[in-house]
């Protein structure tokens, strides 16, 4: 312990705000309740009047408005898409187009059958009996049906692909198990969406864009994860192919972060989208579809999150430093200072982005604002008071650090302490949670015997790395535990080995495990 | 004319390309057709196969990406909100709470009353009976009241006033005539919806906001506006003041491009919103909202495009500068040299943002890009063969200028070139709308009559500046003419007039047009 800041509460205090910290349940306690206790405890969403839908509040948001203009930018660098936006409704025929899609999808959906609402006798509000549409609209689950469409229309020869698409925007799939973040009738996502002129190159866009996530989940999430491909029963409904992005929670379950599809030509057939080639003959375009959601957010929580609260990745922090002033003397100067502190930041950048520095100058007790700030996970926090102002000083905590650990920087060291501090913090919570994960994944398991026992015993936490024979029918025995091969991991060994499912001879890897 | 450039084209080339570059119609000929020849010139939108709903296409959205950028910037340099989000449905129960608003709004709107689709004996898809929803939920076409319901939650005393939020999203109204980005079923915009515990905060921040869009409209999107007060008869459902900026298109229509809400306390008493003031007595609050929406993409066309296509301010355009190499001779240097001039913006910013160069090396002639830029209405255009890389020059085209005024720059030369170019090209635009603005303002009508004859003759295009008695029931008497009150402007002079309505005395100078 480091305690070379002033002590400004006295040792009742700490001992009042230390109970403050604690979340009213733990990760061993129980990690579902203490996910939901995170979210309520940082201020990230609630739960709205609306079944299943969630509000996203300020410190929610402004995680997914940093993963939103940084992927973009990393999407624009990279000239994977132009970004585009297709409507909100899809019409039923659309949708019913594509039969294998239809499965996966047109069950659970939010649909509008009528364009206006009425008072009825009662004055109860009802839809408008004389307002119904002729053809019902689907609210879009995933717009692989209606961006066709326009593709259908723009793409005539070789030389209008690829054509690559891509949009931020709000899908609706009707749950009936919510959980925020992970699991919400209505979410926000990217959905890329492109056509190509053959099989070869499409495919290639679909391990480029799961690259693109990879690059990105662990750069600025700080979030490991294991790069693989989905087995037969685990695809996309209408995909030939698909790409995985899987993180591990503290809980060891998988959390699926993102995917990238390759299509083949099933829904270039279902669409009509064609071109003529090279040779005038005229081809059914390969198309591929990748997406990352606010499930991402969900991930970031339960990855870096403590029994204190939520720790963000200062790469996706909407403030990376909170100012909580401190002390009842000298508060006109020591206001002047703070001034002079958040001033030395306007020219100061960290990863590619201007420090941003909150003032909290709330109506409340600092005590209460540093309990605040450390649940919703700032990555620094400030204290300022008389006593900094004078000896011209800023006690500064960190998130990765105990509470009680604070350390006294001088003004002008301050700025780069800063930047190589917050620097620091990211690369420590992206090393924990690759601990956590490489260090969670057993490859003792050898047939399916040993598998249930595994997974039956509470302390076997993680993933399996097993070898799996590839007879898709197989997947049906993991079912009654819940269980599911999560991914084909693409760093293959290539070794022989026995199938833990069927015991036949088996080369391929498979990563197994319960998942979100 | 300035034709300093190498003679790429034949002559009859040009005179190929000049047809080429007409639109089919003119501003004069027919202005609605000439607006929607633009869209579909530039490639900024489509319909779409649903009803009232557009696609819109990335040269289309890239604009809007860039009016969402820049004002999202603004508005947390002038810490006017935290961006959040809510949900996309709205429970009939809370929708129908505020009644003004439901006159408003309730009527026209996509209503889900069904969860699941089936397919029928006869395999058509359609709602299953089974998953009818108990209160059917509206899809918002604004979110006062589900914004409303959590603020209800939030607030309890005077310290967690003010609360600001503002949301980007998509709402749907259904329309029944519907004109690309002005009137659409589905459009995006930001909604800014605050809370206050007093009329005056309240008013100051409807105010400060139009002051912000005004800023953000003037400056970035080069469109002159005219800020004012809705008369009663034009407010938002619901308001006790609406502001508004009105900006006049090239057919002298006027066109709102942006409005701010004083709610007073009518939201807050059916939501619930109340808070403890400081002398702990239960009050409701006072809210305010303010939006903009893409239609603000369709007064930007309006306002800058002529009749080869759109123009483009620089401030609001994707690709600042579009490479066209031309030749068939020394391809690969020429190709090298390309690589050379784009190397050289990496570091170059134009208004905060960096420098955009497209290299369209699309296998199409370049006079086809020419005109297809033309059209577009990318700021600059670059054409590089095998002399310019020789000659170490670059042959810049401005859409500014006619397409045949050419001009030669030295590589040295370029970068501050394109830099003082764009921002000349964003002056003048913004110089020749304001120009056809303050030209088009009569103040020479003095009653009814003259209003009627004005407006009748077709040559008066534009607005009036007239005198009003301020009775609300007046109003009634322009809408057989088409026309509305626009807005009593800011900068009003206090002198003693006529009413033009009814000749009554009046101090009140008001706008009256025809508008979108």
């Amino acid at each position: 312990m480091n305690l070379t800041g002033p002590a400004l509460l006295g040792p009742k205090q700490v001992a009042q705000q230390a109970q403050q910290a604690l979340l009213p349940v733990t990760r061993k306690q129980n990690f579902g309740e203490w996910y939901r206790a995170v979210i309520a405890g940082a201020d990230l969403a609630t739960n709205s009047v609306v079944r299943g839908c969630m509000v996203i509040k300020p410190w929610g948001y402004g995680i997914w408005e940093q993963i939103q203009r940084q992927m973009d930018d990393l999407f624009k660098k990279h000239k994977c898409c132009q970004n585009a936006y297709f409507p909100l409704f899809i019409p039923t025929k659309l949708f019913a187009a594509e039969a294998q899609h239809v499965k996966g999808f047109a069950k659970e959906c939010a649909v509008v059958t009528h364009y206006r609402m009425k008072l009825d006798d009662e004055n109860n509000m009802i839809p408008d009996p004389e307002a119904q549409l002729e053809e019902p609209l689907v609210v879009r689950p995933t717009s692989e049906t209606i961006i066709g469409d326009t593709m259908r229309q723009e793409i005539r020869s070789y030389r209008d692909l690829p054509l690559k698409y891509n949009q931020w925007c709000n899908v609706v799939r009707w749950e009936h198990q919510t959980n925020m973040f992970l699991r919400t009738a209505e979410f926000l996502w990217q959905e890329g969406h492109c056509a190509f002129a053959n099989e070869k190159d499409a495919r290639e866009n679909m391990v480029q864009m799961a690259q693109v996530y990879r690059a990105f989940m662990t750069q600025v999430c700080a979030i490991p994860v294991i790069m693989g491909r989905k087995s037969p029963g685990e695809r996309f409904a209408g995909a030939e192919e698909t790409m995985c992005l899987e993180a591990m929670m503290q809980d060891g379950k998988a959390l699926q972060a993102g995917t990238s599809h390759y299509l083949g030509q099933n829904f270039a057939k279902s669409s009509g989208i064609q071109f003529t080639d090279e040779t005038q003959k005229t081809q059914y375009a390969h198309t591929t579809s990748w997406g990352v959601s606010t499930r991402l957010v969900g991930a970031m929580i339960m990855t870096h999150s403590d029994d204190d609260g939520l720790r963000v990745p200062p790469r996706l922090a909407t403030h990376h430093v909170v100012v909580i002033p401190s002390g009842h003397k000298g508060i006109e100067e020591r206001n002047k200072y703070i001034q002079e502190v958040e001033g030395l930041f306007d020219k100061a950048a960290y990863a590619g982005r201007a420090v941003s520095v909150h003032v909290d100058d709330r109506d409340m007790s600092p005590a209460e604002k540093q309990w605040e700030w450390i649940r919703k996970g700032a990555p620094l926090r400030f204290e300022i008071g008389a006593r900094e102002a004078k000896e011209q000083t800023v006690t500064v905590s960190r998130r990765d650090q105990h509470y009680k650990e604070k350390v006294v920087v001088k003004i002008n060291d301050l700025v780069p302490y800063v930047i190589q501090t917050l620097a620091e913090i990211q690369e420590k919570y992206y090393a924990q949670a690759k601990e956590f994960l490489e260090t969670h994944i057993s490859t003792k398991v050898e047939d399916f015997e040993q598998l249930q026992k595994h997974f039956a015993d509470e302390n076997n936490v993680g993933f399996v790395r097993v070898k799996w024979c590839g007879d898709p029918d197989t997947e049906e025995m993991l079912k009654p535990y819940k269980l599911t091969i999560r991914c084909l991991p693409e760093d293959q060994t290539g070794t022989q080995g026995k199938c833990v499912l069927t015991g036949q001879p088996a080369t391929t890897d498979v990563i197994i495990g319960r998942s979100y």
